[in-house]
């Protein structure tokens, strides 16, 4: 007989994207109520680069936890590495109580215009990083010209081999992978891990433009082939703690999505947890939903692992087809579990 | 120096779709002012199955085009093949004017629910349109449900090569080809050739998921690879007369498009005709033109070549962003030709 309810020490999403202003109002308690802590992405406009930014957006992102009464909700803070980052900066990020810098190869992604064009120009900055112990995380996506959509992860790994074994100390995060490659690439590189999102562990290519086109299913780097989703979840509930969440939950509001060029990003902020555990059941890995979630990320990142727990209960729910203007990751479909109020 | 003029025998759109009711009054002129002929898609709403309704359509295309004093345009007209087609609705269709028979597999494209699934059970069908000089034209995607979206028309290859095997004498078209393999395929094939879209020379799924999602460039077969693009273009450029071009212009109202599911077409009929010209430019090819657009089609049909010519010229002009509430393809961008009037 299946359980009817979950209990995991409450978990972390180690990639997740609050925006700032309006949006982050409206998405911020998605995530407070899941998830004890998240990995707040740094490319928001205008982008956080500086301990200065840092310590403004933090207290933007707690007052808009603390309103809905998520006083206990932990943002670890995250600076975005760009070709002006210094050593120094890295220093007074850390001061300011940073945990990580993210890069993003230019124009991989939403607001990745001002990102990285050479790396081996930042090494100054990397060895800071490691030698402040502070995490390396990496956009993985090739950001050439011309490099085909569904090459761009794998024709990354040279840039990420070299980094890792160059700084074999700097605790290095390739995020939201999407291929069965990269999850060769980093079970083989020791001081490297990877955060999986809910979406990839569910969508294929086909989820976005092999029947109609689905804007809402579309983010980067873009799901891959049926193969490639098996791997993901082969990792993802293989014990293996190389591999932990990492949401990437990306709001655009609706009208920035269903238009001619619409953004890359799934908002699965508030279907996260009880899509996991879905997810997880279907491949009768329950048991291991909490090493993932709760446990994997924690450890690599170096954290104390939570104490505070979580309860699911198993109880369908049909999922909003909006919440302020967002559309969410499997609108209107119905889902299992549902987080105990 | 480079000619400022070009003029051509006025060619054959030998794969469009026309639709119904208003969205036939807003586009067939952009057909009729290009072709002499084109091949007109029965998977209209209610579809095209008999010659009966291949009557009453062919009236409504005429009644458009007249009205808009298109008067010498020759609608080329199909019957839907569907599970229940008969020899007997063959014969009719004959004796209607109908030219071709197309096959959708179920569920591969827009207005597919009611296509082909036993190809075999369809043999006396294919015999009769052999027996009748009927041309047989393929939508080219295996139906089979899992099958990945970027291996469906290779998956398609079996059932193409055992009906063309079958039916030495029938001619058959696959059609909007989107692979390399597709090439190669067909040109082992006696009596199997293709059409190749304009949008198919110049899209890979980059232009669709590649940066932002591009709805207006999301169509079935869907574009593939950038080698895949470039063996078409070789194929399209190269003489061969088993190439020749079908637009599958499809138009959608943008609300059907720019939405949650978008459907999938790219309506470019407004555009065929000066990018296929600056395409051919770009390529060196443009003394080939006139055999892909107004030759090669119309000897593989067994039609005379047409005798009018059009002319165009090379002076720049910006495609609009909307015709009725239809956004054309590369909407905003700007051409080098156009249609002389």
């Amino acid at each position: 007989m299946k359980a009817e309810t979950i209990k995991l020490i409450k978990g972390d999403d180690l990639h997740c994207h609050l925006r700032r202003g309006k949006i982050l109002e409206s998405v911020a308690i998605f995530t407070a109520r899941q998830f004890k802590r998240a990995t707040i992405m740094p490319n928001t406009n205008p982008p956080i680069l500086t301990a200065e930014d840092v310590i403004k957006y933090r207290h933007e992102i707690y007052e808009c936890c603390w309103d809905d009464g998520w006083k206990e909700f932990e943002p670890l803070m995250t600076i975005q590495i760009n070709d002006y980052t210094t050593p120094k900066m890295i220093t007074q990020a850390k001061r300011a109580g940073v945990i990580a810098g993210k890069v993003y190869p230019q124009g991989v992604t939403t607001n990745s215009q001002n990102g990285v064009t050479n790396f081996g120009a930042l090494y100054p900055v990397f060895r800071e990083m490691q030698n402040l112990n502070m995490l390396l995380l990496l956009h993985g996506e090739s950001p050439k010209p011309g490099v085909f959509c569904l090459d761009r992860e794998e024709k990354f790994f040279s840039t990420l081999v070299a980094i890792a074994e160059e700084f074999p100390k700097l605790k290095i995060v390739l995020e939201h992978i999407t291929t069965g490659k990269a999850v060769q690439v980093v079970s083989m590189l020791k001081n490297v891990a990877a955060t999986i999102t809910v979406h990839h562990l569910l969508l294929t290519l086909d989820d976005i433009v092999g029947g109609f086109i689905s804007p809402h299913n579309f983010c980067k780097p873009i799901a891959k082939r049926p193969e490639d989703k098996k791997v993901l979840l082969m990792a993802a509930t293989s014990g293996n703690p190389k591999f932990f969440y990492g949401g990437d939950s990306a709001p655009h509001l609706k009208e920035n999505k269903e238009c001619r060029q619409g953004c890359a990003g799934v908002f699965n902020a508030p279907v996260a947890l009880p899509l996991l555990a879905q997810i997880f059941e279907e491949c009768n890995k329950l048991d291991r939903l909490e090493n993932f979630v709760s446990k994997f990320g924690a450890d690599f990142y170096g954290l104390p692992r939570n104490s505070e727990t979580i309860e699911l209960i198993k109880k369908d729910w049909v999922v909003p087809d909006e919440y302020d203007g967002i559309v969410p990751f499997i609108a209107g479909q119905t889902l299992h579990w549902q987080i105990a109020s």
